[in-house]
């Protein structure tokens, strides 16, 4: 369908007999949310003030479009909840005119945001395990609990590319290179529409690039930056993922909100890309066209914008597109067909989860929201996402310790296991009298249960915020007279000032928060081996941590783990397994030095003229484990024309004497380009398990298109010219290198080519 | 003409037929610069690499288009160099085919760049000074100079307007307000043309904007922002100036570097504006384009490039315009068309300044390049931009005090009063050894000069940079003893790591450099009464400074003010003078907040969806005086329609015992529009002097045309609606108010369409 009149053979004659059928005020309300629990503590910043304040019954007369957050707003025991909801929707069937069930959405980030509900890893942990197959097991996990209480549509993945981790919301990202966010995210999404579970995809388009990391601050992009960074995950997402839903970005971008403009959620998402499901608007952004980006009036008016842009669906709940919009459909100022248009969207959506067949008549049965499957993935992926950064002297594994001081403000705090969207720090954080509902150990309860023998001696030391050293002295001691001593520090994940981390959680600085840093100094400074474990939701500046007379032995990366994430981090320091995340995100200088990204093109990073270095610390693909991998002997050959595919092999071996799994990576630039091109760019990964002594070749086959950018015509190519490639321990690391030509007449990408590399590892060397 | 084909009509016939006489050796000569002292000391980053290394009679065997830096590479006595130019222009004349002399360009921002001539203001202060008229005084002077010494074109002035304290250029820079720098450089422009110099309009564009403020670093823009903020005063330079030449930008516009497509030295120079001068390039930057961007594979290709997009002339050496482009020319792979279209540019350029008649017969004359004249307008400038940022319990101006502690790196040091484009910090630094060769007092001299009667005592304390606190005791001794101490602190301006701001030295902090904030919070702490003055080419994050404990009583900031800034800051602390100058950039929070611009729309600044606040210690337009100023009775009419012009009148009155200077300023809010739009924009001002007691009304003419921006089709519009107005003491002192109602149909601004706003100044109460 064109994107301003319907193409009624896009849906069923029952779809379009609906809509045919309705009045408008049954139209309006197909195209918004209700939020039930809106009186309780607030979770969103606007929810008090913005909220519609008509009575549930009343707003639902003429049918509701979707129910926002029935299970994620306030703890609620999942079945009774689900008793209600099913009560709920066999209500509207019953007392609305049309008898349409709503669609129920729900956050699911980390896990279902639900009480008892299980919190996996934070998406950056995602991006650190390089491993999309176990991504989505967890999300066909999460979905299934989804199904099972009756919803229908998840608000994830987050599929913005991480630009600045000074943004809060970097905790909610998977990586800083958008072919692991597409990949990953698309995993995710594949997993969890397995479920029946509708993946929304957010936040289209732009919103990490939100001016000096500053949530909702002004994107300043050009064409080129959002076709080649932003909108790749976008694609894969829905081209290889499938995806059904969208939710628009908050930010403007060049001065145009993505809400109030048709050129990324109707021209770039329908008309190129063919979308044919529903875009819901993230929580209140049609009412902020008007009173936060002021090109609009009025909410009348931002909805008039917001539906012709491509919005479908307001959430949470229709601020603007009931009475607003009415009234200036009324006025003649707004285009009915374009509600009609997302009226079929809707009811499509509705009619492909059987919702207008729906009876509702099956009593909804008690489910496992944390069952031994979902504590297995979550402890894989939390084994697998943890990023040895460090380790001199071969600390870690530690060796049997007789007497261990577990130290630092999230050494025993099950909250600084989980992100910002865990039901958690997003919910319980407001009900401090109610349980978590589920298991999760802290880092001293796993570690102490892990090291067992080993005397355990806690000191928080200080907390994560605030300038508190009172407990310093006791940590010193207690480091003292320890034989190693952990530090845990990091984050606190929260909402809009509440934590250090999360949504509204910006930083002016990327020191570690409060005095941590000192007292890892102070601990370091007692003499006593100390390992830093980092529990954060962003990449702090910690290149002090990592080289210099006040850094730890070892420094251990995790990025809200989740509710295995305890065990995951003892059982590496312990050794019981070995570490194998690697870094989705460069470690940063410092505040000062950002925005910056590994994906810069030469005067992006270091240069004669400039006196900045903002080269990493640490670099993105960077990760050590307890063995030693040798990467050689990288060529390339194959049809390397330009919209060709070629094939680039390399040698790794594991060199040392203790299994591991090594993150193979496959790096490439383009040497001269019609227009400026990254130094460096990953071309393709992945993970591999090695016994001691263990070689393998890994064989990638890459689509030239992999190299694509937009040219000088913003068209996206494969031009022709030299490739350079390199494979290493991280994108900084050529340690085996190989170059193509592309050959032939410059390729113009389409829909039809391959977008994705895949790897067959050979075992040429049998392990006995 | 158009883009791609010669128009004859436009050309002289003796310039056509010139070009149809010439070989392609003599039409590429007369594309490039030669840079006579390219042996000597490194001024430049890449000049010992870069420069061609021809002995330089073989490289004019064919003619040549431009001599570099003959004045300002080296100290050379400027009669000397002038009798050699003049030798060596005949010798041009009478020894190449053609016999076409030279055209001469050479530095000039704060002034000439030669041997003994006037240093004067920053153009930082030149913005801080309001004062387009005087800076139009300074520029002619400046033309004066070097037209005297045979010179023809300058190399300013730089109209990039500012988006990021942390770029070392900062301090080349006039405002971060694109009206301010509009007016301000188009008056610079017409100072120097006036005496037949042709200015050259820098760094065309988009420069400033570089990533994370790091010097050639990409720019991450939409094309809104760049016709909005970056365009705006190179079009006022161009139509309200003049200008005869312009500059490109050394960088990358979301991938595409300036010099390297036609959307900008073409397409939007002469298709849109009109523009019929010379394009010259940016030291080394066609070069740049293959071996930094990498948009070329070699030196004749960026060269192809480079002419295609619209580069006339490349400097500062024909590194890529002479053998690797005949090379391309001979292949068939570049357009001759090409070079005829910029060869005859240049022979009309050179048509224009004489030069095809001259016979250089005059003997050189000894000039004043420093004359009484320039020491007034010099002390004037440096007076008017001095801004006082604190002055708690009226501590200035100084009341005659028996003992000064003077203290403080900069308050000996003449260096420290000139730019990172003087002479002093881009030449002398390489020859300590010579002289500079013109009076400036540095402030302890004129200080103690000032001060008659007063005993001064002076102790460094500290150095600008590194961490030497071993001079703290004496001056904090010396602070002790006395009535009041003021500490002299702030920048080294140089090139390159040479210095702490300037071309190439970019900051990842905005803590004053070294160990001077802890110097000044030491000499606070003795309880003497303490004055801080800043002699700095960015601005910094001395928050500190203006509240609480360790703030001084009194903060005077003054950017690099010349060789009359030392007298100028003893006359201002003496009370001899008034402090008048305005901030013309926000005071940043700090560097981890950056970017960061007063134009920002709604979500730019501090909201509730952001834990970050990076809201100014002091606003744009802020600064104090000795008296106090009372804006009242905001009023506006007139005509109103979108393209027409209204009037804003305002009430101002010197409510002290002391005569001053108000920097009256009108911002305006446009309330909703169809693009975000920010939130405070100065629409126009006036320096008015005040009496005592004395009351004017100051009437603002004010074209609609200043509230133009881009539409959503990129189209540059007045659209009806609200208009906030306002004046204060800054953008964020709303001391009256009032509103508009843009009536009529949305206006398309053209080339016709009004970009000044004009301000009369009624004396309604003589003064006896």
């Amino acid at each position: 369908m064109t994107t301003d009149s319907i193409d009624a053979e896009a849906y069923s004659a029952r779809v379009l007999d609906l809509l045919a059928r309705m009045t408008r005020e049954e139209k309006l309300a197909q195209l918004v949310g209700f939020w039930v629990d809106q009186g309780g503590e607030v979770v969103a910043p606007m929810q008090g003030e913005m909220a519609s304040s008509g009575a549930y019954e009343e707003a639902t007369r003429h049918g509701l479009g979707q129910l926002t957050r029935v299970y994620g707003t306030r703890p609620v025991d999942p079945l009774e909840r689900a008793r209600w909801l099913r009560d709920e929707q066999r209500r509207l069937i019953a007392e609305t005119r049309l008898g349409i069930p709503a669609l129920v959405h729900e956050e699911c980030l980390t896990g279902l945001a639900a009480w008892q509900a299980a919190t996996f890893p934070t998406p950056l942990a995602w991006g650190a395990s390089f491993d999309p197959a176990l991504v989505e097991e967890m999300a066909a996990l999460i979905g299934g609990s989804m199904r099972d209480l009756g919803v229908h549509q998840g608000l994830a993945p987050v599929l913005d590319v991480i630009r600045d981790p000074r943004w809060g919301r970097v905790d909610e990202c998977i990586a800083e290179d958008p072919y692991v966010v597409g990949t990953i995210g698309s995993a995710y999404v594949r997993g969890l529409q397995s479920t029946g579970v509708d993946a929304t995809l957010k936040h289209f388009v732009g919103y990490s690039a939100s001016q000096a990391g500053r949530n909702h601050a002004p994107v300043h992009a050009g064409p080129r930056e959002l076709q080649d960074v932003f909108l790749p995950p976008f694609e894969m997402a829905l081209r290889d993922g499938g995806a059904r839903s969208v939710m628009n970005s908050y930010t403007e971008i060049d001065g145009e909100p993505v809400a109030g403009t048709p050129r990324w959620l109707t021209e770039q998402l329908r008309d190129v890309w063919g979308f044919d499901g529903v875009v819901v608007s993230d929580y209140f952004a049609v009412a902020f066209l008007a009173i936060m980006h002021r090109v609009a009036a009025d909410r009348g008016e931002a909805a008039a914008l917001a539906l012709a842009a491509g919005v479908d669906v307001e959430l949470p709940t229709g601020d603007a597109f009931l009475a607003p919009l009415a009234e200036r459909l009324e006025a003649g100022l707004a285009d009915e067909a374009l509600v009609d248009r997302a009226v079929l969207r809707v009811l499509a959506q509705k009619e492909a989860h059987g919702l207008l067949d729906a009876d509702f008549a099956a009593e909804p049965e008690a489910v496992d929201l944390d069952s031994p499957a979902h504590r297995d993935v979550a402890l894989r992926l939390a084994e697998e996402s943890v990023v040895l950064l460090a380790n001199r002297d071969g600390l870690l594994p530690l060796r049997s310790p007789a007497r261990v001081a577990v130290l630092g403000p999230n050494a025993a705090r099950a909250e600084a296991l989980m992100g910002c969207y865990s039901f958690a720090n997003h919910v319980l954080a407001h009900h401090p009298d109610v349980p978590l509902g589920f298991e999760i150990p802290d880092v001293l309860a796993s570690l102490t249960a892990e090291l067992d023998g080993a005397e355990t001696v806690f000191a928080a030391g200080c907390a994560v915020e605030g300038d508190d050293r009172s407990g310093f002295d006791e940590a010193v001691a207690a480091a003292s007279g320890a034989e190693v001593a952990i530090v845990v520090a990091g984050d606190q994940a929260g909402l809009f000032g509440r934590g250090t981390v999360g949504e509204g959680n910006d930083a002016e600085s990327l020191d570690l928060p409060g005095v941590q840093r000192e007292l890892v100094e102070a601990v370091v400074a007692t003499g006593t081996p100390t390992v830093l474990v980092l529990l954060t939701g962003r990449p702090y500046a910690i290149g002090w941590a990592l080289e210099g007379a006040a850094a730890p032995a070892a420094v251990l990366q995790a990025f809200f783990p989740g509710e295995e994430g305890g065990t995951a981090i003892a059982r590496i320091l312990s050794g019981a397994t070995a570490p194998s995340g690697r870094l989705p995100v460069s470690i940063p200088r410092a505040a000062g030095a950002q925005p910056y990204s590994y994906l810069h093109p030469v005067l992006g990073g270091p240069s004669e003229v400039t006196s900045v270095d903002p080269t990493p610390p640490l670099a993105f693909g960077a990760g050590l484990t307890y063995t030693r991998f040798e990467r050689s002997g990288l060529e390339a050959d194959g049809d390397v024309r330009a919209g060709g595919a070629f094939t680039a092999s390399v040698r790794v071996r594991n060199a040392g004497d203790r299994a591991g799994t090594d993150v193979v990576q496959l790096y490439a630039r383009d040497v001269v380009a019609s227009v400026t091109r990254p130094v460096a760019q990953l071309l393709a990964y992945e993970r591999v398990h090695l016994e001691p002594g263990e070689e393998v070749v890994v064989r990638f086959r890459v689509p030239t298109a992999r190299l694509a950018f937009s040219d000088r015509r913003l068209v996206r190519v494969v031009e022709p010219g030299a490739i350079d490639l390199w494979v290493g321990g991280s994108v900084a690391e050529q340690e085996t290198t190989a170059s193509i030509e592309i050959t032939g007449a410059v390729h113009e990408v389409g829909a039809e080519d391959e977008r994705l590399a895949t790897a067959e590892v050979e075992r040429a060397v049998p392990v006995d």
